[in-house]
């Protein structure tokens, strides 16, 4: 079980080594920026998301994410197609439920993909008790629960995919059947720039085809994500040039900067 | 009546403190900028845009921009739906006539949507020239024209819309039934990065539930702009690096900067 | 023939002069940054890329960049309508076949659009191998060939448009009726960051209307993106940074920096 900055630099390691092919269906806003977080993470993106190519794609991917950011009834199709094609190939694909809770088409959408079964879910507080059918509720991509206040429904997506959930905040939670771990690194500044919490789907994506288990990526990635992004703070003179120290940190991040990891 | 930099500070304060939730539907170009603009002015953005969400969500956002940049069938129908939704709820809403002026689709839509009464219309000259009807003409989303050649055509609008007009140029006008104020803030570097004035729509979009009046929202949300625009200008050395400081620029501005607004 | 620093300097001089109007029709990752680049650089981007107003404004543009990065049915059918339209009215069209080798949809479109003779192919070598009907193969958007390996395929698709094919790799090779030359100069950085070779593709079109042969457009738009990246990895930290920089080198790279170009 990953849960030390140890085996997170070894997972990392074995990434940068096989340069994964991640295939994303993101949303319009932040395609570009997870293309350049994969890239500068050392995975290669494809952002192959028609519906005549998507499925196949998902056969020869290393690992998928499925964001639900932006959306028509056609991408809804394309995303149903690729998560059956993904699962049917045994390559582990990631589920993003961006703005679930009180949008009917979304709800809708990710009320058929899990049970699907995604490897991992991501998601705020407000998504992952939105999406697991509990009370809750969002305001658009802002969540208004703590992550501590989503465990619940976690396990209960947990339960009904067999995978993992990763409930980001401030501390973040993830959880699969074998408990709950958590991270308090990172920044507020991540909440100041668009996509990061989109990026994290993209990294978990890139880390499943190393990792033993879904909990397992989800750790790695959320680790990555937010001691890069405690590197980056430290240059940034505000969101804009953060956004540009967080590639250049996920580039460079290593052992000895992940020593610095906030495990719970 | 907003025409000075202490009233701007006010307001910009005020909008902090809200955070106000701006709906936009814009073109592909630009989607993640003006989501990072919005985010690092202190506003939430959500960047809605599919047919079966985006009218509904136009009755919960505090404002709505409708940018025509790129266009399809659909997305103009989305657009109608939207403006009227957002109309029905009294949720202020921005018309960005992106690239109006002899190109078919964006005409029509553009012809469709002023008649719904958009809070505030925000274009080049060019663009405002050819969307009141009379004889200009543009060059892609270059404005030939000086913005107060426009005058008069955003004369006419506010004449239909009952709101306002904002002519952006190296001179910005803020037209409405109460006359014309001016703005001679900025640098040219804003013309070298693309978004800038998409982004300048979306701002006035988060401005707009605080303001009195909707040549108020424009007013404060080009100072605004402008003068974050000179601070970054300060410190870029080129238009890459222009578009990092603006988003750092847009995040600090404050009533010291604002003081040095020049208005007409 | 453009094969040296002086000429593709005299080119740039007259590109900057002429201000050209490069309609994209491109890939939803990499819109706002060959946006970005093309202004950047000096020229106008014009992202017009719907049905019903891509082929009407193929006419009045100066050159067409067609990418096939994110494709599906009905945008293949505007590419189709926009390339026939710029061949109808004399306008340069340069085509980008992303990813084309495995995938249905863009390997048919891909062989659609070589019979409408693109002014210029720009493709790495295992697009253009597999564009070109040779056996070859690629994954994803990597290239798993070296640019020499395609001149062969170059050479038998110029055959087919008259126009001129640009192998980008360590070495970039432009091949037409003429021969082939080479370039050597720029830096690994820029295949760490998306859509710096789709950024070449409208590069590419930008030159075109300034330049005699198809294939004098092709050298001079890679030599000025190879040492602008050359300039910009002076001065970047990591893959973040650099694509910051490498456009404000581009608004600055001059005659005394292309004097570094490296020819083959």
């Amino acid at each position: 079980m990953v849960s030390d900055a140890d085996q997170v630099a070894e997972l990392l390691a074995r990434l940068r080594a096989g340069t994964p092919l991640v295939q994303c269906i993101t949303n319009a806003v932040v395609t570009g920026f997870t293309a350049n977080v994969l890239l500068a993470l050392g995975a290669a993106p494809a952002m192959v998301d028609n519906r005549e190519e998507a499925p196949v794609f998902a056969s020869v991917a290393d690992g998928v994410l499925i964001n639900l950011g932006t959306l028509d009834a056609e991408v809804a199709q394309t995303m149903r197609l690729t998560a059956e094609a993904a699962g049917a190939a045994g390559t582990p694909w990631v589920l993003d439920p961006v703005a679930v809770g009180g949008l009917p088409l979304r709800d809708r959408v990710g009320a058929e993909l899990v049970p699907l079964r995604p490897s991992v879910i991501r998601g705020n507080a407000s998504e992952v008790i939105s999406l697991s059918g509990a009370e809750g509720g969002g305001r658009g991509v802002d969540s208004t629960a703590s992550t501590e206040a989503a465990v619940d429904a976690a396990a209960s997506l947990v339960g009904r995919t067999g995978g993992a959930v990763a409930v980001s905040g401030p501390v973040d939670r993830i959880v699969d059947g074998s408990g709950v771990r958590t991270i308090a690194s990172g920044t507020p500044t991540m909440t100041m720039v668009t996509g990061v919490g989109c990026a994290l789907g993209a990294i978990v994506a890139a880390f499943a085809p190393y990792a033993e288990t879904p909990a397992d990526a989800a750790f790695a990635a959320t680790a990555v994500l937010t001691i890069a992004a405690e590197l980056a703070d430290e240059k940034a003179d505000g969101p804009g040039s953060f956004a540009v120290q967080l590639l250049d940190a996920l580039h460079r991040v290593g052992p000895a900067d992940l020593a610095r990891l906030r495990v719970g």
